[in-house]
């Protein structure tokens, strides 16, 4: 969890922009809540490496250097990201990582780098196969162990060559498609395939929400924990999207186990946008420590299409710690429905899943008792309420999402719902482009076992 | 032949399940009719390796040590089987072969082990070309013959880079798919490749039979003796499909020469699904020395889908030695239909072929000849009756399958059904997800040849 | 041209079989039209080489020796084609070339071949990009060449890994496809692929005419002097198609510049297909020095499907040395039709074409002036009547075709249609899965060239 | 920019072909508008080697010497462009570069080269991955750095192994598919991939230009300063298309920055067809700045399909420098037909877009301010007017595109249409097959920023 760059500045950030942000990630309350890791994105070397080889930093846009900057971040209780590629220059053209890896691995250890995020970008052709991409990768895993630092490795190869298959052995996330884009559903010529395509030739970029979970919904099940399916940042903030939109994104991307990174101006939030991304509840659905991502139980096409041509409802489940079950109902028809699903269905479609025999109580994530008002949140934004005092906000740094819910701390178990008995069904009125996010925690049973008989 | 721990137990198996479950595979027959491997699948070794690099057993589950077991498996006729993976790990993240494999083949030869099942997690990328995934799997298969001991080879690379190209040169069997699920039909998102795909990108798991059997048709013909395709493991007797689907699923494995390894609990066989594994008319075809797989001769899309949107009857048919047929109708429909096909598309639909100017008497491997009945399956499981008490049991240490043929053994060569003439057409009426199962005899012609004329 | 073993006698042929063929090759006259070469197929040699690691005679089926059989071959104006697979076995599991291949070259070239067919079986995963399967037959083609002796070199790797883009650099000839059945159109569930495929990942094998004829369409262009796509062995004589299903597939073969050998069984031959294999105007047509494959110019589905539910008619129009066309009419749909098309589309659908503005004499290549009857077709092969005296044999070996084209010889031109003029059509009743096959030649202009004007 | 041999002479072109032509560059002021390099094609050299291994002049096409020819071009104010390919032969079979990759550099920067076209022909099975591409063609990139010499490097591998993931590394341009063919919309069967294919295993040749096109949409965005998608040579002037297909040609390439090399005979111009590639509106596009190729955004088909069954609707847009953009409306359709589309569509279709909200003032770049008038371009190419003293001609020499934006100057910014407002649309009549071309220009708001109120 943390806050990158690229999304909202491009190539375009400097130190005024981090000193922005990262004050924000600590007075908003985000770091507290585990957004920790601040990535410099794509610009902070040079494009030319100094006479010994080594990258050179950006000092035009970093004047004060960046060991300040990463001292100041650990002096916030801030982690220090970087970011390169895997080629001869980075996708903005600056100085890559390809046959440099452990020169630069150490002069970002030196920087006290935290994190690596690492492209794909002008690889020299590197790639065609599972194995020639692994071992352009694998160096640099590598020369991050031999920093003796605790460095966080993510791929960022854009799903070519299966990261899936191989990413486990080497780093801790893995991308799987192009880049996102702040759309729902919008196609892009630059993304050409299409969410079903699950060995795609041309990631490309400017992918929309919806293509990009399409992608993912074939892989969840290879994330595991230590090593994350990547669906990219979160586009929460930026404005291509509508609120119910941007909830619909957040909800899927923290289901699926995604890492969530923002990717906004902490300095421009709504105070809808920043009650969407603190929400405790569908953030300990992401930090589950059971770590098992949602998977697709149902697609459907509908007829009502968006302006774009897109129409289907999905249904999703995974497992959460201790039982519990989280559970989505996404509309993504162009019109409010009623989607329904019952538990066989949810738990797989087999009849004889014995969590379809069992009972339910059902919680809603996205309901009162763990959304914050506008109120509060604007208050906070405008900083005349600090975030330790707004009713719903969660400081994970006092208590752990799963003490909170093993206490039945409502923010973050959700809003009671009603309970769903053995092969039941439940019910959800979801918006257009909406989603319905549940906890689902298993009645004890109050009868004897069919052995006990 | 044998039985594997994964399907049933997944990691969690220990010491007393394999007692228990070899003890069964003795006193239930299974033995004496060829299912005498027993495979310690995923999680007999620790994730640590010694400081000798050596593999350590994983002493929690097998306090006795795996010796103790192994010669004990030995000392009952019974078969010492072994899993790894060709990769770092394995699927369950205990410690893999991989770069490791002459001394793990060491080890394993060192206990004794008979198989080996060799998985596909964690493989450092090394895949994407048959080449890649040869050398791979290549090294394996050397340091096992370097034991000088016999220990069968099983890859289990879920069909990646095509193995039914190249298993044959190094291995005795290779998966074809990811792994099976115990459903009939039902689609899973972590298997996207349908039953069409003969090169598929992403294996996955929670396959269904259906599934696995449309991807076994494209390569049924690549199997070969000393060289079969592998379908992955018996679900009969785990619950997820009803007695006539795992009629089904059985009469397929043993028709396209699948290695028919279960994966059940031995202890929780109920009578009829006992009567299936144990049928010696079915396993008479499967095991059948001329080594001829099945392959399909229709597909034909039916109206009448399941509840997964499956519809579709299939005709099989393949050779058997002296001459003898082995004919499939499956009916992949939701309702009983008759099936009929005549004996040109049950050769391969060339008018000209000699077989099917034939006359031919049919005889129905699932009729009241060859099935044991539920009373005396019951008695055996509960061990009021010997199998070789039993009407119906067929020993094959006593007797080989050929002999019992050679002797029109009605067990083993099925109930005689009638007798179809030059062109004509075999039918049977087909319960829902289910297969007749025959086994066709040329009748000696009583007339001159042409040219005697 | 020649004749090769496998398709009529597979595995089982010996010293008696290639002494009756190759008799019949010269006495038939099938010699002095062109095909020369008789290849011994798979299971020439043993499984095992002998202790200095060279091949060894299968003496069993060939007592007198190879050497004796090549030497007999060539005292009678016949080559001697060998035959091994560039794996560890051939596909009938006998010795195979890889890493042997210096050695087993110069045991061919000791015995005098002059033609290597090069399987691709048990390749040991050798395969998977251009580069890797081209490196292993590479390998052979500078082998053959260093034994100094003149040795046709004829891939055999069923269009794996795309040889139509490398097989010039090595080879004479190359398969496109899994092996020809004796079908027209019949589907094979071992060749999945279907006549699009152009990048096919199984060719398998079984494929009909109609299936391989397709995946030539898109390479026909590829084939160049020295360097033929091969499209597996002619049928004709073997019994699973028609007679006008064998004129259509000799018709194509000859037309794309497949090579042309036989595989039947010479002494069983009936006149027909006899008349059929040695038309002198479609082997002209074959053997014309311009060397240019047709190329498809219509494939249309038709609604008459055969019993396989094939249906479409095709166009195909080539280059012939002197300005002449080579056009053909298929008619893949069940019932007779005619079949009509303009000079636009015939030379590539472009109103601008010169060709398509000129005017063209029509020579039907299967008319009454080029076949031979049934009469005298039934002497020969009965041996009455010697090839020489019948009225439309011919004899290569006296007059090339190309002086019997320059002399307007009938027998070699084709049977004068009619006159066709600019942007005219031509028009022909074909039969079902017939062909018509025509020879234009241009008409020299009377008039003044514009430019003299 | 600049003209090759092969379009027009294929390998039969000799020094007069080259005298004539290069003196048209200068004469037809095709020199001064960019259009400076000659590209002798394939069959400069021989097939033979020389004893050193070097390559040989092809004297008896160019008996005076290459140096000379090269000098001469030189001394015209030309460039000097070679061919080769990186395999052992050129398509056209004489010598290929690989394997002699510096001294053929070395040869040809001793000749003068200023530029390099590298194709793919004969490449020994080197290729399947991109690394396995990328390695073959970056010999000759070091090669060509290795002389010293500013040698232009424009990759001719066909779209083969995803040229534009790895192009831009070595060289500055790389084409994207097969050969182009003189035709709008003819399916051609040796150009099987369809216009949807971004990743072609057989790219073959004789492809459309709406084939070409629908390839380039896919990866136009790949496309960047120094290293341009090439969609192959410029077909106008050849005769193949109409006028109004031509000018679709012409803008499209323009619009997507593909290199624009023609490939046609300039004392064959027509004046309409010269009157194309001189538009200097159209060609200001083509060299911005800015340097952004035009992405696809509408793909609309249409029931009005023409003759070979093409029927869609394009829209495109893309920036140029100074916050200008360049719009095309393709009617791909077979009537003349009305085109609109909104800003919201032309910037992407995304409604928060900034340029949508702007109002913008519109160019039609094919107008009468921009082209050249028939009679005028009729005398320019019979030699009784200079194009110096014509009134649409534009000498680059001596002012820049961008000074010739910046004064307004007519016949570069195109013919003044109307004004779109905020949100508004843009319509165009558009012929069949036609294109309407169009410089957008923002309209500085007069209103106070939002910000400043």
């Amino acid at each position: 969890m943390g806050w990158d760059t690229y999304n909202a500045y491009g190539l375009d950030y400097n130190e005024t922009v981090l000193k922005v942000n990262s004050q924000l990630l600590v007075d908003l309350g985000f770091r507290d809540l585990g957004y920790n890791v601040i990535v410099l994105d794509d610009n902070m070397q040079l494009r030319q490496r100094d006479a010994d080889g080594n990258l050179q930093e950006n000092r035009k846009n970093f004047p004060s250097g960046l060991k300040k900057i990463s001292n100041d971040f650990h002096a916030a209780g801030l982690k220090f990201g970087v970011y390169s590629s895997a080629g001869r220059y980075t996708c903005g053209q600056v100085a890559g990582g390809l046959d440099h890896e452990f020169a630069d691995a150490q002069w970002w250890a030196g920087l006290g780098a935290d994190y690596l995020k690492y492209d794909n970008c002008y690889n020299e052709g590197r790639s065609g196969t599972p194995k020639i991409s692994y071992d352009r990768y694998a160096v640099m895993s590598k020369a991050l162990r031999d920093t003796g630092r605790n460095i966080t490795f993510s791929l960022c190869n854009w799903g070519d060559d299966k990261p899936w298959e191989w990413g486990g052995d080497i780093a801790n996330s893995g991308r799987i498609s192009g880049d996102i884009y702040d759309s729902f559903s919008r196609p892009a010529p630059q993304c050409p395939c299409g969410p079903d395509e699950y060995y795609c030739q041309l990631p490309g970029g400017g992918c929309s929400v919806m293509n990009i979970l399409g992608k993912a919904a074939n892989i969840a099940w290879k994330s595991q924990k230590g090593y994350w399916n990547d669906l990219d940042m979160l586009e929460v903030g930026n404005g291509g999207m509508t609120y119910v939109e941007y909830k619909t994104h957040f909800s899927m991307w923290a289901g699926v186990k995604s890492p969530l990174i923002m990717g906004n101006k902490l300095n421009e939030l709504s105070p809808q946008d920043y009650a969407i991304l603190i929400n405790p509840a569908v953030l300990a659905l992401s930090q589950d420590s059971d770590g098992s991502a949602m998977v697709r139980r149902r697609r459907q096409s509908v007829d009502d299409k968006d302006e774009y041509g897109f129409g289907e409802v999905q249904v999703w489940q995974g497992g959460l710690s201790g039982g519990d079950q989280a559970v989505a109902f996404l509309n993504g028809g162009n019109n409010t429905r009623t989607i329904t699903s019952d538990l066989i269905e949810i738990f797989g479609g087999i009849p004889t899943e014995d969590k379809a025999a069992k009972t339910w109580r059902v919680y809603d994530l996205w309901g009162d008792a763990t959304m914050m008002s506008n109120t509060e949140a604007g208050r906070i934004l405008n900083g005349t309420l600090l975030p330790a005092q707004a009713s719903r906000y969660f400081n994970r740094t006092e208590m752990s999402f799963e003490e909170a819910i093993d206490r039945n701390m409502t923010s973050v178990m959700g809003t009671y719902v009603n309970t769903v008995g053995a092969f039941g069904s439940i019910s959800a009125e979801v918006p257009r482009h909406g989603t319905a996010l549940f906890r689902l925690r298993p009645v004890k049973s109050q009868t004897r076992k069919r052995d006990e008989l």
